[in-house]
């Protein structure tokens, strides 16, 4: 297979000043800073633009900006830093100290954007970007209405002001409704971004493509010759030193309530009628509205959460996750989840979907698994006992692809049956250097196009499904554990051996 | 994919002598010896064990056996011959002179024979191979049965004496059914070997497999998924040495009755009650009752028959067929024959299968193409043209495997979409060094295993409609003609073209 070229119509954004919120926080360092570095280098950023990173550390420009090098050299090792590209965006970085409960920031951070809009032509237009734990959000807000650095919908204004919120948005439904109700109340519905990056993801995309451009997969995807789909999202790492924030979420925050439960939607729904971005959510929201709704003692019943402890993981002894800095030592906050869910409709009754993610596993895999239905056990499943399923493997990380799992004849004068695999490698088609979620999700909220962020009734829908589970496990005072590099707590397998099955890990 | 062991459980035949009609011909240099060979290196002979060529030319056996070693060496380039296999091989190789119409050969036949068993220890066993014309094989029978070399079915006997007859069993129906009435009449079913050596090719074996050991396929396997298929065996050799028994023959006897014919049934076939052969070829015949008889006026539209001329292929400039050695420059003999069949029955009804094979083309490929039907055309195909169909590709040679061609999103901001395909390589998996396909059919003959032989009303069968083609192409003075290294000649696309189709090559 050649490389295909991959032309993009990029279209070059406004004159604008970007506002961080949480401006050195491991999101900013980690994704955000390389995510506007590779705009740059790529001629994706207007002339007109300025970034104000907003914290509360006390920081110079200088020490800000050396802080985000530093990030950028640390977070991209196969990538030499350009100097000329890095100068470029450097010479458009700010910084403002800031707390979010106070006023003072906030006023400050008025009267410097007025200066900086003068300095680099900006036209007023602004975007907030909420990089910070979502029980920042509503502060934030307060104090950018009250002090009046932000206008108020209703009130005329020839310039854009948009707001990106990080994931999680909230930390329950509940939570989540309060956060929502605020920023709709102040904001028109076009001018909001709420993040999940998995959805800028080209294996996320690729999902409707291979369902709806494929006369192959949509007579098989239903009830009748899936037997179960399961949706793994498995890391090796730690948490590494987000310790701090990490204790607060926990998996079922941090992965399930967004990134597996849209992987979940995209596999499970209807084909839209047409592919306009509202279509599409429509039918997203239809399949978490089909989710069977669980009683306290169902969800226990389908739900694994449980927490690593110390174990030889990638490569050496690792700490237990207790022992993490920034970790409460009697944490009983969750880094692996595993649940199991049903989806009441025509297509999936009867069928049900595995989702799992945890820190610390043995594996780095994030995959959707769709697992057929036997054959009949006839002809060739009579002699042999090796006979598998089919499987179709979607990866999305690593080594990007598809594999179809089927069974062939084995060479030779007996009728033996083995498993083999036709496999389509993406980056063997495309060159790797695909752009980056994230680069991807902030250029388009520089443009306005929404496409690939998610709404707020699937934020909704989602957190419901959440709850639930993190209801039923609210009374437990000491989580199952795991050794960090194993395949995760033994919960995990019972939960599918209960049903005859197994994860295709 | 690591490549597996293959651990074969290969049966010991008994004592026996072979006896091979046509002895200096193509089949016995090019295949048989080497399949001999092949089975003394593999310890896969017994150790009483001889062969007589017969055929006309005056040789001597040192002669004979100097003619097998340079066809051994010729045909297999890539081995080196171990010369103590071949001694070992040798050894036990005789040469018989005889003229299929005159007595006097086989009486002094007979008496060989008794001489050899006892030398070789055969017990009486014998294999009578014909690897010659099929206009030969009554004639032989003739010899065989008043010279008192064989003996007639009902007499008692405590050794065995099996026949094997090359492919084309007769040169039309009437033929084949005068062959098959002496055979039967004088033979029991159990002693004769119709041999078409794809049955013993793996990946033909494979399709049983792939079809009716996977949940996945055999859903879609029906009128309501598949567009059409196409059964392709491109040759770019023209006839080579062979030009005297081709041009008696042509591609629709070489090829279309047996090889083609066979690809079909296993293709489209329906699953059997279990994995007996008979099951099978019960199967397999209900495929041609449900071939749609064409009236003359239809098997003409529905049937290409073509010639090549001098042109550029292979690498250098090639002659035309009537210039051939051994073919008459008046030929009318067709080296290239496409048709398209229908198959009357309810999984097959509407999909037309068009079958084509010829000498001299572009490119060497054996392959059964699974045409699959469109998607609607909504979402990702109202914008884009070039969405393809899509296709199950199972390759037979080169490169044998199998290929899912579907379309995926093309990375990018845009949603265009871009075709891919999902591979399966067989040689990847297994070792490229399977057995050839004549040395699995002699060995199993040795053992007395039919499993891999084709039944007379296959046979039959697949006659009645190559004779339709045949007859309807019988007044035609002068054949349609393709350049050499072409892709054949015109009229094939156009018999595609009509259907708004086009081949996979």
């Amino acid at each position: 297979m050649k490389k295909q070229q991959q032309e993009q119509l990029i279209l070059k954004p406004e004159a604008q000043i970007h506002i961080i919120f949480g401006a050195t926080g491991d999101l900013m360092q980690r994704k955000l800073i390389s995510a506007y570095y590779r705009m740059m280098k790529e001629h994706m950023m207007p002339k007109n633009f300025a970034l104000i990173g907003f914290s509360r550390r006390p920081l110079t420009d200088k020490e800000y900006k050396k802080l985000l090098h530093d990030a950028l050299q640390q977070y991209s090792r196969n990538m030499k830093i350009d100097e000329r590209v890095w100068q470029r965006l450097s010479s458009r970085i700010y910084y403002h100290p800031g707390n979010f409960n106070e006023a003072a920031g906030f006023r400050t951070l008025r009267r410097f954007l007025a200066k900086l809009e003068k300095r680099h032509h900006t036209k007023g237009n602004k975007v907030f970007y909420f990089a910070t734990l979502s029980k920042n959000f509503n502060k934030i807000i307060k104090q950018l209405l009250a002090n009046k650095v932000i206008t108020r919908k209703g009130n005329e204004k020839d310039y854009f002001e948009r707001l990106i919120f990080e994931k999680p948005f909230g930390h329950d439904l509940h939570s989540a409704r309060l956060i929502n109700q605020k920023v709709e109340a102040a904001f028109d519905e076009h001018d909001i971004f709420r993040i999940d990056h998995y959805l800028a993801k080209e294996t996320v995309q690729n999902l409707m493509v291979l369902r709806f451009a494929n006369a192959l997969f949509e007579p098989l995807w239903n009830h009748k010759y899936i037997d179960n789909v399961q949706i793994i999202a498995d890391e090796v790492l730690g948490v590494g030193s987000r310790g701090g924030y990490y204790d607060n979420a926990g998996a079922l925050e941090d992965m399930f309530q967004n990134h597996l439960m849209q992987l979940l939607m995209f596999t499970a729904m209807e084909p839209p009628a047409d592919l306009k971005p509202t279509s599409i959510a429509n039918e997203k929201i239809k399949v978490l509205q089909s989710i069977k709704d669980m009683s306290t003692q169902q969800a226990r019943l389908n739900s694994v959460k449980a927490q690593y402890t110390k174990g030889f993981a990638n490569g050496k002894m690792r700490k237990g996750y207790t022992e993490v800095n920034g970790v409460d030592p009697d944490s009983i906050t969750e880094t692996f989840i595993a649940a199991r869910l049903e989806i009441s409709n025509w297509r999936w009754a009867g069928v049900p979907f595995y989702l799992r993610s945890g820190k610390r596993l043995a594996k780095k895999t994030t995959k959707i698994i769709v697992y057929f239905k036997e054959a009949p056990r006839i002809l060739f499943y009579e002699k042999q006992v090796g006979i598998h399923p089919n499987v179709l493997e979607i990866r999305l990380q690593p080594d990007e692809g598809i594999s179809l799992h089927f069974n062939i004849k084995k060479p030779g004068k007996e009728m033996h049956v083995v498993d083999a695999n036709m496999d389509f490698c993406h980056e063997c088609l495309f060159s790797p250097n695909t752009a980056e979620a994230y680069q991807v999700l902030i250029h388009d909220a520089m443009v306005g196009d929404k496409t690939l962020f998610t709404t707020w009734r699937e934020i909704e829908g989602s957190w419901r499904i959440t709850d639930q589970i993190s209801h039923a496990w609210r009374k437990v005072k000491r989580l199952p554990k795991y050794r960090a590099g194993t395949h995760g707590p033994k919960l995990a397998e019972e939960l599918m051996e209960r049903d005859g099955r197994h994860w295709y890990i």
